[in-house]
């Protein structure tokens, strides 16, 4: 058992809880993994999180935090000796909270919606808003990489962990809906920042693989297509 | 014509202007105020705010910073000299972030129901979960306020803005629907706060009177019962 103070409550295949995961690896702080089951809630996960009953929540101490960007925003401020994951100019800052919003009010949405859309017609529509979407952020990516690997420059930032944690997601998309959502021809900037944010050390262990996330998924799908129970 | 290099695009009844409006009062930054007319969107918003075009826009200098709350955490960063608008404290400032994402997220959408909702059960559905959210905020007041007027302590901070924007709408709403939303007997603590809060000197110029907004809100209603023009 982890002898340490901060805990994460989670589940491995969620995006928002790897935002949690990812900010607290760039700090080097180690914390216990308390993975939630599909379909049932812990009684610290309702005790943490009573609003919205949902993980990511962030135990520091006898403190909770929940939602994800306000996770990682907390995270960068009381370990602020560590790497910088917001910029630390007010402009950049404001550029990088405007995209991680984008991102999840219009982006990810669109994205659920290509495999979850009621219809064909809303799931083609889902499909085209996420190109849509990608290209927008490819724009953003060269404005605010400045020539470097990543949103936040040399290193992963708040834009990179906020966009960063679906790329599982995106390739199973791709994989089960036969689709190219990250392509060279329209997105040559995020195929390439990708690669860079999948293969760096604080991501790395924490992005699941493609092949074993489509099984989840398949999971997923069923309990959503089955009928309440009764 | 105000010789500043601070301007806001908006429109007077808009509580997502307010809270930029607010912030600069806060600071005492002098702006420009560009209203946009109702059904029209200017070159200006167009250009600054291409993804979403959508009031408020900030223009610092040349630079378009759009979304309230982005906005407001960018005020007060920028001019960090002035009255601090969030806590210093980073678990204060999470619980600040968290409830202005909850007011964001779910309680606003509720309280746009109330008058909006496509049936009278979806408009009471709405209205119970208006009054549930304002039973969790008044506690969230009790503990971030430690006894004193305001969310924020003894000044205005992020919260108070966040959900304050909000009183006028509040009031039209409770007269229009002939509804108590903020009532002595559920929310005492709310019901103080929210005398407090239009009395302040960075508030009470930029709240609008409820019969003005109103009128307002009758010719809005009237705009999105129209047909749409052929």
């Amino acid at each position: 058992m982890a002898t340490t103070d901060v805990k994460v409550i989670g589940a491995w295949p969620s995006p928002f809880v790897m935002r949690a995961r990812i900010a607290l690896n760039i700090k080097s702080v180690d914390y216990e993994f308390l993975q939630e089951q599909l379909g049932a809630k812990s009684e610290l996960l309702l005790k943490s999180n009573p609003v919205h009953k949902k993980i990511p929540v962030l135990i520091h101490g006898d403190k909770p935090i929940c939602e994800s960007l306000v996770i990682v925003q907390y995270v960068d401020e009381v370990w602020a000796s560590g790497p910088a994951i917001l910029p630390s100019d007010p402009y950049e800052r404001a550029i990088a909270r405007f995209w991680a919003a984008y991102i999840d009010e219009k982006w990810f949405p669109s994205l659920s919606g290509i495999a979850r859309g009621p219809t064909d017609e809303a799931k083609k529509a889902a499909k085209e808003q996420v190109v849509e979407g990608l290209a927008l952020l490819d724009d953003a990516f060269v404005k605010c990489s400045k020539g470097k690997a990543f949103f936040g420059g040399d290193r992963i930032g708040y834009l990179d962990i906020a966009l960063g944690c679906f790329l599982g997601w995106v390739r199973v998309t791709e994989k089960t809906s036969h689709l190219k959502l990250l392509d060279e021809s329209k997105t040559p900037n995020l195929v390439k920042w990708a690669d860079s944010f999948c293969a760096d050390v604080s991501v790395k262990d924490v992005m699941p693989e493609t092949d074993k996330l489509a099984e989840f998924a398949k999971v997923l799908m069923a309990k959503f297509k089955a009928p309440p129970p009764s």
